[in-house]
């Protein structure tokens, strides 16, 4: 009998990062939980990014990308406007603090720990994914602090995964146990059906000034996942 | 002026593995700190290794490889174990509890949370590294828990890293950070020279029975580095 419980992919540990990109005049970015130092001696960082993604064309043809750390204090509505609107319909830097390097790659300056800026030297096909090796060109830290991690994400911030991620299983499986734990009948919990993110009223949404102890039907009317920004009507009661 | 401050590599995120290999009859292991899911249909798995390990080898040679994810309270010993010392001239298994795969390939069954199998199905030559892309074949659970990261065996560990890891940075920069806030004269401590592991008598070396507040001095003379094996002559106190 061949064993394959999908919970294990939950345990690998990663970090949360902003990927920039640039191609000819425009740029780009999106939030990657992949980035790793692969060698030392030249220094050498992977990413992988799904093709279907704007930033995988731009790291195609422009031929570099920038990795921003992004701070364990990065508020869901910056990962969220990375992670689940497309370049293509958004300008995605409209409302966030960012520079460029000396060739011109995007990062982000605001709840960024660091950033690097690497040239691709080879690349790997991997399905839906391609796995993008490059050459670290530039590095500086921007600020003292803990990096965000992935799990810190999930499990504090309660944040979602998009479709085009790796991590993405179909189900938020993690948030429904957590869920099933601590059930309270006066405060439900509403769950965004684009995102997964879940509204939880003991912990409000304290990044944009909502209390803790504020049930969802007492949120202002122009109260948006601050994950992916759709309105309160695509939420759904936590069944 | 070109911005390249390597110091922003330590803000990557990681986990802790054991990477097991099969070649013919003889299997073998090392420890990791990169391990990444790549796609979700199929699920694939990198991993980054470095050419100088007879892993690389087998795993080149026998086309499979497994991902032991530790837990955080693994203790120094087996990351050693595993990671400073070679299979060529160590039997690596001999004292830890594994199983193998229906393919033959091992994976840790203490202080491991789960484990997967993979196929290699594609690499990429990264310099000193091979990155491995394989198919996982089979995942299991083992034990509930919380997956070390590598930024916990660093810190809260104290544990070291060998030179043909890509984290390596010749010095331990982090370690000679932190033993310059905490100085105290009356109980110095005294650092591994192969691998930077460094005895703090505050905390003792609890894994091995030595209690917290024993000088090093005191230590018993058949006493070894928990992380890379090498006795007390190889430990020099603090500069």
């Amino acid at each position: 009998m061949k064993k394959m419980d999908a919970t294990v992919m939950y345990k690998i540990t990663y970090g949360l990062y902003i990927i920039g990109a640039r191609k000819g005049d425009r740029i780009n970015a999106q939030t990657a939980n992949t980035a790793v130092q692969i060698s030392a001696d030249p220094v050498t960082v992977a990413v992988s990014i799904n093709k279907q993604n704007l930033t995988h064309e731009y790291i195609l043809s422009g031929g570099y990308f920038t990795v921003s750390i992004l701070d364990q204090n990065a508020p869901l509505s910056l990962i969220g406007q990375f992670g689940f609107k497309s370049g293509r319909d958004t300008d995605k830097f409209a409302e966030v603090n960012y520079s460029t390097t000396a060739n011109g790659l995007p990062y982000i300056t605001e709840h960024s720990l660091a950033y690097m800026e690497a040239k691709v030297i080879d690349r790997l096909d991997a399905g839906t994914h391609t796995i993008f090796l490059g050459q670290v060109t530039a590095a500086e830290n921007l600020k003292a602090g803990e990096p965000m991690t992935y799990a810190y994400y999930r499990q504090i911030k309660k944040g979602g995964t998009p479709p085009a991620a790796p991590t993405y299983q179909g189900t938020q499986k993690e948030v429904k146990a957590e869920r099933a734990e601590k059930a309270d009948q006066k405060m439900d919990k509403y769950v965004c059906k684009l995102c997964g993110y879940v509204y939880d009223p003991e912990k409000g949404d304290p990044d944009n000034n909502i209390a803790p102890g504020t049930p969802f039907a007492d949120l202002p009317d122009d109260w948006v996942c601050p994950v992916c920004g759709v309105g309160k009507d695509q939420f759904e009661k936590e069944s």
